[in-house]
């Protein structure tokens, strides 16, 4: 088990090659935000789009489009229950992130299976909130799961519905187990979040805090997975995904000595500073 | 009759305990906001989440969706005329705030009646705004203040309709005594407003001013008891209720020392810092 | 002729008795923006709204609800084609502007006669942008001016079309002529605006700059002009409408020192700061 | 070939002339923005106001609306599918830009033919996004460009589109040929931006960096050059855009010194105030 230090962070984050376009830096694609939970799918595209993703289209409910662009006007839009349009957006991403506010109805399920054949082992896909509760219920997808290497952002409840290991027994060893069946990356959102990687490392958190146990934390986490992805995909997978991971309990460190609580919102905000601040001198 | 002062916010707002995540700090539901009034409800919820409720769920007109999401995307929304989303939510709130922007029609009616026909004693009850209106219009929903004890947050108008004694003669004694007919908490809102507790204890407030006097104000002091009784819930109920009402006074005291009138924005933006400096070191 | 100095501006701005609510800070109800140019009364309603107004409802295009209610929550809505809305708003307004972006269809049209209609003497009425065209293409609404003695706040070319000045022609003898025929206040936007009282005296703005030449800053000086007399009511109205004007500029001037160009909504944000600095120690 | 230098700066952005109203400031009309690019042009209209256009309208999808009047309320909208409005809107306009978000089906196709038939050389005409990749695909449409003069700015791709000159190849001379052949100016956006004026003059960018490698960078450009247009005609037309172009890489290098990759919303926040720093004292 490796803990995470602020060494991570200029391993990954480093100054950009001056000859480079928006098309180096990855096209991501967010998937979620049905009619009632669309904010955590607008969280997680700001946060892709404040990391530096190069592009950026979240498919969600159209009840959802003009939050979307008035809250991020860099994102593009694509209604997710066209099933054309998603298939099409799906083929041209680089990075997928699915779940954040999908909530779990027939509808929800459709998309995610869309999702899941239409993504391919080349891309880096990311699945997070209800998307696992609905892979938890419906054990035809793990199939997926196995060719496509995702990775898993469940919290303790939603790693409990997937690996049936109760929160209460939930250690190591017996994770590791599950996730490694898996065949994913799985980084369990808790008090000090731990990152189970493909090659049965892990990676322990030992930052963040009480602060942080709001609505919308983890989609921001998701977001910022997905545009670290993207525009380092040129450097080691696991460990863009710990900078990522880090840097997001970092930044809510940060705000939280002059904040009681750290609002999602507020984390994006600073994203774009925090990632300066890390680039070595 | 107690008049409060500062000790009573670093009683309350103490630093959260390491191991807790969004479920130990609350659900709440906020009710309200029709086509004609939605400000008022999204500047409840607003304040539930910069005070650090655990996850909040604003059940309102979906004429208010896109501007909910668009200024807290942290927000979770219902639409409020779903007879069924709306007792399912009701069930699962620690915390219930109905009557910002409600309106006093008939759908405002039925909803007020759905919230009290399926809130629980053991649920948190805040009654705000038009739907003390409608209480005092219809008497038969006086028996459910009497088992659910909830907070009613009248101004003096409402006050009056409420419990039929003149604002020119509201005075302690008779607002004590027909508050104790109601068994309610009641938050009596003026110039220096009085909080009469379920035990027959008086807080009167001392701060506050008139640059306070504008609209959206009270929907933000409602938000502030919901998301303060959310997540200090474990703390003595009456004090958690005194301290919410104290900060909202508070940080307006302190934003009129730089702004002629002090607006609900300005309030909810310096919730999360105004409640950082409140922890005692 | 009275050129304006700041010192209009610690006459009317004062500081507010402890004892008042936002009943004594008036009701102000504004009245435009069609689906084309919703933008002129939301700007307008948040100016009257950072003045310090007590209450505030728009009445505008159901397709401006979302945007108002995300830039001032504060703000209460109506769908100024419902008529029966409309003249109960008028009915319970202190303060009535009418105009910005309204238009100038049949529907505008609709909505300005029954402003006419149904505003009283007592009440104070100000008519703004395409309200004023349309008075000048039909003058059966001239006598209603003659009766509620508004403040018009035309531009030089709306001024020429309501008075057949030819803006070359204008001056203040000519422009006091038709104005006191008119019976109102006449507010001539131009560089350096100039105030034409009810009682013949001028007033002369001498501050202001080219940096406010810009799309919706006039709506924001006749949403500042309610807002001022919304809360003003108690003194000399016509050095109320005169300080309103002066605050305006002179807010702009400020920001201009650090900004090419000064937009509405700059203005806006600054307001609140502006007032309390205007306040005599 | 001529290196830009911040002197261009002062030369365009100079005092504002005391006596002068929004109308010296020039009417802009933005086209663009279907139901799924709809940020593009609101970042385009956004970045047009906040130079100081003096009246802006978009004309866009309807489903844009409300974020327009939230990010921007000082725009005027028309719908770009109402065929009479667009050509009353076209017909008013100082400066035209189409292009942003605009898409590539039917409809945006006939939008497109709309705003060339109708635009007159009299009109600065700038062609920005899908309206390049149109024009590429639609040779009909070249004999528009000879006839109008217009501004492209083509990213790479979208100029060998045009110009059947792979993105290998491309080089000033082979540039110059088919840009004369245009009889347009190219504003050909890559890493170190080429300006090609029409009298066969080059101005070549050295500013600027990969920080701006994100989406909807362009389409801020293109605003500034539609803003700076409107408000500097009275100016050396080919200086004016070499300011635009400079400004809007001088303002994101001054970003990039505090965040790591810099958003169009971060350039346009800071285009007022860059421009008064630019003001020749």
């Amino acid at each position: 088990m490796h803990v995470l230090s602020k060494n991570i962070l200029n391993q990954i984050i480093t100054t950009r090659p001056s000859e480079s376009h928006k098309g180096n830096y990855g096209r991501v694609l967010t998937v979620g935000g049905n009619s009632q939970f669309g904010g955590a799918i607008i969280l997680a595209t700001s946060a892709v789009i404040h990391c530096g993703a190069g592009l950026s289209t979240c498919a969600t409910s159209v009840d959802n489009l003009t939050a979307l662009h008035t809250i991020v006007p860099e994102a593009m839009f694509i209604p997710f229950d066209s099933e054309y349009k998603l298939i099409d957006a799906l083929t041209n991403a680089d990075v997928i992130l699915v779940g954040p506010g999908l909530g779990t109805n027939e509808d929800s399920l459709k998309i995610l299976q869309i999702v899941l054949q239409h993504a391919i082992p080349e891309q880096q896909l990311i699945i997070d909130g209800s998307a696992i509760t609905m892979i938890a219920e419906h054990h035809e997808f793990l199939p997926f799961l196995k060719e496509l290497h995702p990775i898993l952002t469940p919290h303790q409840m939603e790693w409990q519905r997937l690996s049936n290991i109760k929160i209460s027994e939930q250690d190591d060893i017996k994770n590791t187990l599950y996730q490694q069946k898996l065949q994913s990356t799985v980084v369990l959102k808790k008090y000090h979040t731990t990152i189970y990687h493909r090659d049965g490392s892990i990676s322990q958190l030992a930052i963040g805090g009480p602060y942080m146990a709001t609505g919308g934390m983890g989609d921001t986490l998701a977001g910022m997975i997905a545009g670290f992805l993207a525009q380092f995909k040129l450097k080691n997978y696991d460990y863009v995904v710990d900078a990522a991971v880090y840097a997001h309990s970092a930044i809510a460190d940060k705000i939280s000595t002059t904040k009681y609580v750290v609002l999602p919102t507020n984390i994006i905000t600073e994203i774009q500073s925090f990632m300066k601040l890390s680039v070595a001198p």
